[in-house]
């Protein structure tokens, strides 16, 4: 049983070239150096060239990577070239909040349903999405065939809803409880700790004083 | 005019290993050597020996790390042995679940006030935590001496929100909404990714189908 193992820095990186090349796109650029590709995340070229070159051969020497060829590329490696549906287990605020976001249909991921155990939440809608008994899970993901998963209950119920997840056969969760998960080899944990996130800046912000 | 710089990787690190020392010390655990350090982050004992290393001297060879004392070196180190102020602007569904989340103060965050346009919001509680208007945000930032925020708000509202932010003397921002923010230098921007989440998970299970 092991679990959170982080996914690789290169593949972390693959989706922030992916948010500047597509800005890029909007912009009507298209070709790119890896020299303003590294500018703009600050870091080397040499290690954008290395990133890239772990998953292909995508630019020219002296030319560069053409924006929307290299767009695609990222998207295919990253499985975003197709669309996954989504589920959201839980609809308290953070659930509401994640069911409403914005970011998500243009990056690849559909929001499908969402599952709680509040009688008064069951059977309703929070944006689009229907909410339908947690015991309706398991039928609800066969049929949508659901791989990806987003966890927003409470803690101490992360570990009850990753079991029933993983048993459907879902092979990626993202956890936004503050608790560590255990999940059978070849389900990927996500954590998205918002407190990390505050000590980074606490960081910056320390040592810049 | 610089933005979104990401903090390197070791940094990001650093609270990895906290919350794994935290862990083990409340576990009882009071040495770990490197080796199990970097086997819990998924990375090389090397790799552990050099982001510690860069910010001091802190193990033994042959003995390892002490566990309560490099807890506290990493607290010092991110600035989180001393409690941060912490703002939230915007208590839509999101402020409203970040504003009732329970990993924060442990971590060195304290929740001091909120902020909104909606009169129906201003003057009440989400939480323990007071909502102003934002036009008091300058005096309550002030007054408590707040450095870090968190944006909550719409896209479309998150830069005004910003300036405003950084005409007060915030020093970090943690912005969730899918945009990207201008800053003056000294202000250091954290993005909250979902999406980007999602692709790694996406990308572990289209890679290991």
């Amino acid at each position: 049983m092991k679990s959170q193992a982080p996914p690789s820095p290169a593949v972390k990186r693959l989706s922030l070239y992916l948010r500047e090349l597509e800005r890029l796109s909007a912009e009507g650029v298209d070709k790119v150096s890896s020299r303003r590709l590294a500018e703009s995340l600050h870091i080397t070229d040499a290690q954008v060239r290395k990133d890239l070159g772990y998953f292909g051969q995508f630019g020219r020497r002296g030319v560069g990577y053409g924006v929307d060829r290299l767009i695609h590329a990222l998207r295919r490696i990253l499985g975003t070239d197709k669309t996954w549906n989504v589920i959201v287990v839980g609809t308290g605020d953070l659930g509401r909040a994640l069911l409403r976001y914005r970011g998500f249909a243009r990056r690849g991921f559909r929001l499908v349903a969402a599952f709680d155990v509040s009688r008064g939440k069951v059977g309703k809608r929070v944006g689009d999405v229907p909410v339908y008994h947690i015991d309706e899970l398991p039928r609800v993901v066969r049929r949508a065939k659901v791989k990806l998963a987003v966890i927003a209950v409470p803690p101490e119920a992360a570990q009850e809803v990753t079991d029933l997840l993983c048993s459907t056969g879902i092979m990626g969760i993202l956890n936004f409880a503050p608790t560590t998960l255990e999940t059978p080899d070849g389900v990927t944990v996500g954590l998205v700790d918002i407190a990390a996130h505050l000590e980074q800046l606490s960081f910056s912000a320390a040592n810049s004083q």
